[in-house]
């Protein structure tokens, strides 16, 4: 199911110029965010294009929070965030995807929620490769356990 | 597992000025927001204390999501919105609970995450308990499929 409007379906420029694969999972595939204003933020995409979990079926719809749930459990392992802030937005882009924002006490927008604007911290290909290396690595760990 | 600075946890007037009770569910207690700003909007609340689902065990983690999907399904049904806004802030209120919210082209924020601010729509206990009492009855629905 893949939709010809949709930059996440298309997964070419666009998706390219905001986020670096980490790792492709079961249902989903794994970014990091290029601009790592909030220290290890990603987002969680599911491959197919599906507007709403109402429209997973009942086993589609706890792998994909199971994979969630295993990066939640790597980057807490991994940042140590004070809180990990989850939104599905998606009005104008209808894929299935969650933006995945680690917090910090003291840190940007600490006790309120994640904005996309504020002072960008842009981060090149080696350092994106640096974070996704280290987030694979965590993954595989969750799944020997 | 309850923490006494909580008031989601105390479940007393803080949280009774905020949203009205729509029904208990297994893991999880569903809320209308007293606010109807977006028509529809929700809270779903894991009953235990937890500050995120990295904390949760894979079952938790599925009936959790579980309960939202069903929850989102319904409010589908009966509301037909544009697409359902989901978040999990919470950096000062670590408790996990799912913010739903209802989008609408040409309503509030279309396009753009939903905000707490702006002009406010506050129903009183009957008109809520009238929301309450359709959304029991689709969600009852949608257990006997």
């Amino acid at each position: 199911m893949k939709d010809n409007n949709c930059f996440y379906c298309e997964d070419g420029q666009k998706r390219h110029e905001l986020m670096y694969e980490v790792c492709k999972m079961d249902l989903c595939t794994l970014y990091v965010l290029r601009n790592q204003k909030y220290r290890g933020r990603m987002v969680l995409k599911f491959n197919d294009h599906v507007p709403d979990i109402s429209a997973l079926t009942e086993d589609q719809n706890r792998r994909f929070f199971g994979e969630l749930r295993k990066v939640a459990a790597a980057l807490m392992s991994l940042y140590h965030p004070d809180k990990i802030n989850y939104a599905i937005y998606g009005d104008l882009v209808p894929h299935l995807h969650v933006h995945i924002v680690p917090k910090y006490k003291g840190g940007p927008e600490w006790g309120g929620p994640f904005v996309d604007g504020g002072e960008a911290k842009i981060l090149d290909d080696a350092q994106l490769e640096e974070i996704a290396k280290t987030m694979r690595a965590e993954l595989k760990k969750g799944e020997a356990k």
